[in-house]
């Protein structure tokens, strides 16, 4: 699955085709933007970038691809020569990983021969649906756990294996401590981590056993899982457990509760590990586990220290999917001059323009509002779409995992504070620039003649 | 991404280092199940087991890998040793891809080394929760379709690039027509589709053009997308198109509505295309569509051919995970005699011993009921699971695409009608055998005394 190539919508191919005879030099720049913040969403967080400046480096087909595309016979074999030697040469712009940014902002734009831009359309949709989307719902469950730990556990239930290695990656730019995957864990540098499953305790004869096995394995490292049978037995299990590592001057590290009621259980459980002089054992939760069950644990005084979150966060259960398009905002007309064009389509009306997004701050350096306006306005503000690629070359820095994670935290400390609540009702204010209004308004009138 | 031995949880990993020197020769059975049927679905449908089986075939730990494994620490020489000549030697037992089943019925039973047995938890889990919770949404699709045609169009926003291919093959088990993802119409045989964008009609000055240049270019293969700027003045652009095209004796394939009101729209389109002596020319809907969207469309008449649906059914947005689970049910004892075993953590009890699914026949062939039982039971019944893996060794011969569906087709009609039922509240009876339940009352008593 290395090459990407052909991961493509069959229409971006077929209207290449059509191009290639029509419009060969057409120039047009595309936005990726969200159409509408999901539900429970206040913001999203940018992030799939780094994915897609390697797709767009190493974007070309192959013998075979081409062979396979001859053997529909749908294309003409000019195009599929063309095809064998594409490139992708022309521009983007896009937000930075780890940007927090609202509906209808361009995440990337691209300016490229119109067949360039259009052919990497599903794959830019695919990755910025994916990424940002897992990055959103994973910022809003480390807003919840505030000062506590939260780790990706979402392997066995994300939507394959890119979702998976994706979901940890994603979910450490928004500020988990660590994934227990562990191929994610190796190509992102990202810590690894694991308890035990319920098959292990059930794998030995008594629950001590499988206990005290752990703990020989890997001392400092033992996480004890209590809910096999009776959770409070197994605390009591666990503290036999603990006193035995204390005996052979290690720390057990903590145990874990993965069912039941969390609050209640793990009141009882500090009780009984501080009774026991096991103060320094931490307790973890896990099991179906999302932001508002940890706000609501937090809430009621648990003390649970970390929390494994799982499949609500790698599937963004509540919103599986983002309105992510992409959408035409200009293109060269017969001299070669750009020429701003939009949809008209009922309900589904876009901004017409080579835009940008304008950050405005206030004299605290906090931000007040964003305006979307076309690039070449002079606004005072930060704009917040960057140069990532010149003539098919990329010219940006990939920043480092921790770099991204630094900028998000940074973002959020200059948000509204209203905007990381659980249950916000809290609208950044996103407006539109007048002199994009108006653009917009000319030409609604003007494609009407289109037909 | 070619080499997934790493796609694993940590624990799987630091549980084997414990088996390995506490265990190493113990063996266990392995049952993957749902825990319970997702909202919205009367059954499922078997998909993965190509992938899984694959896997298990080539899962090996590279040098590369080891060096990984080494770097954390936290691994034995001993085991690293161990896992560098790591290679699955137990058995396997499956449903075939495309077998309908419900909740606590397992999908795929494994009886191994127990360190075997638990390293391929992970991928199992997330590949058979993937591809048959695709599966089973794409079967209500086409439930809802009828005799009409449906096509994935899912990739822009299924969850990464592994599961826009496994959606496609997924939809296509179920009885999807083709899909727009051309790697996947590669990598699996499928028919693949296309029309045109957006970007496409507003790139050029008229609409009439673009859709003149579309059909010079591809003639019997163009649908023509007739809602960007106003629908009906769209329609009447496809049949100025579509008379030109016959007057050259072509046909005009079809055009797609994507918005507004397809009830209204599409019966407007077809009193308009009929006139014009356009009788041929196929209506195509897309748009944000699922099986009861589609469903209330053809109740009201719409005459729409074919319909492309993505987003909902590519990431089974009602239900975008299942509560798919892997549970230890025997292990062997210090004689390596195998001893049933189970979990009695609240609300998470399962089903000890080594299980088979029994299906009951009424005289005509219709299924009537599913028995839950031991393997060893005589039950006059169709038994599910077929061993696939033995000794390591692929046992199976993978049927084609086309075998799989129709597996799946001739399993719906020998069930129940009420099953296909969109807002089905039918519930196909699966009982549990008398044998099943005594060894599991028994097994709870004993095992209260584990701890």
């Amino acid at each position: 699955m290395d090459n990407l190539s052909l991961l493509v919508d069959l229409y971006e191919l077929t209207m290449a085709e059509c191009y290639f005879h029509y419009k060969k030099d057409t120039l047009a720049t595309f936005d990726l933007f969200v159409r509408a913040l999901p539900i429970n969403r206040s913001y999203l967080v940018a992030a799939g970038l780094e994915d897609i400046l390697n797709y767009i480096k190493r974007l070309e087909f192959s013998k075979e691809d081409i062979n396979y595309l001859r053997s529909k016979k749908i294309f003409s074999d000019g195009f599929l020569k063309y095809l064998s030697k594409f490139k992708f040469k022309g521009d983007t712009w896009a937000l930075p990983e780890g940007t927090i940014f609202f509906a209808d902002e361009p995440v990337v734009r691209v300016t490229a021969s119109i067949i360039e831009a259009q052919i990497i359309e599903s794959f830019l949709l695919n990755t910025i649906n994916l990424q940002t989307m897992i990055a959103s719902k994973a910022s809003r469950v480390v807003s919840a756990v505030k000062e506590k730990r939260v780790y990706d556990f979402s392997l066995r239930r994300t939507h394959g294996s890119d979702a998976g290695v994706k979901a940890a990656r994603s979910s450490y730019i928004a500020g988990f401590s660590g994934t227990s995957n562990v191929l994610a864990a190796k190509l992102y540098k990202i810590p690894v981590v694991g308890t035990m499953a319920h098959s292990f305790v059930m794998s030995f004869k008594h629950e001590l056993d499988s206990f005290l096995a752990y703990s020989n394995t890997f001392a400092e490292d033992a996480i004890l899982l209590v809910d096999t049978y009776d959770t409070r037995k197994g605390i009591e299990n666990a503290i036999d457990t603990g006193l035995y590592l204390k005996a052979k001057r290690h720390c057990l590290q903590g145990i874990r509760l993965d069912s039941g009621n969390i609050i209640s259980l793990s009141k009882l459980a500090r009780r009984m590990l501080d009774k026991a002089g096991l103060k320094f054992v931490r307790i973890f939760a896990s099991g179906n586990l999302d932001e508002f069950k940890i706000r609501q644990m937090l809430q009621a005084g648990a003390p649970v220290d970390s929390f494994g979150v799982g499949t609500n966060m790698g599937t963004s259960i509540d919103a599986p999917s983002l309105d992510v398009i992409y959408k035409i905002s200009e293109v060269t007309d017969e001299d070669g001059k750009f020429m701003p064009t939009m949809k008209l389509s009922k309900g589904k009306v876009t901004y017409p323009g080579r835009k940008q997004i304008f950050r405005i701050k206030d004299k605290k350096g906090r931000f007040v509002k964003d305006v979307l306006g076309l690039e070449k306005e002079k606004i005072n503000a930060i704009p917040l779409l960057i140069k990532v690629v010149e003539k098919g070359k990329i010219i940006y820095k990939f920043p480092s995992l921790d770099k991204i994670r630094r900028r998000l935290t940074e973002n959020l400390r200059r948000m509204p504070d209203r905007l990381e609540e659980v249950c916000s009702r809290y609208k950044y204010p996103v407006v539109v620039s007048l002199q994009l209004r108006k653009l917009r308004r000319t030409l609604a009138r003007q494609l009407g003649k289109r037909q």
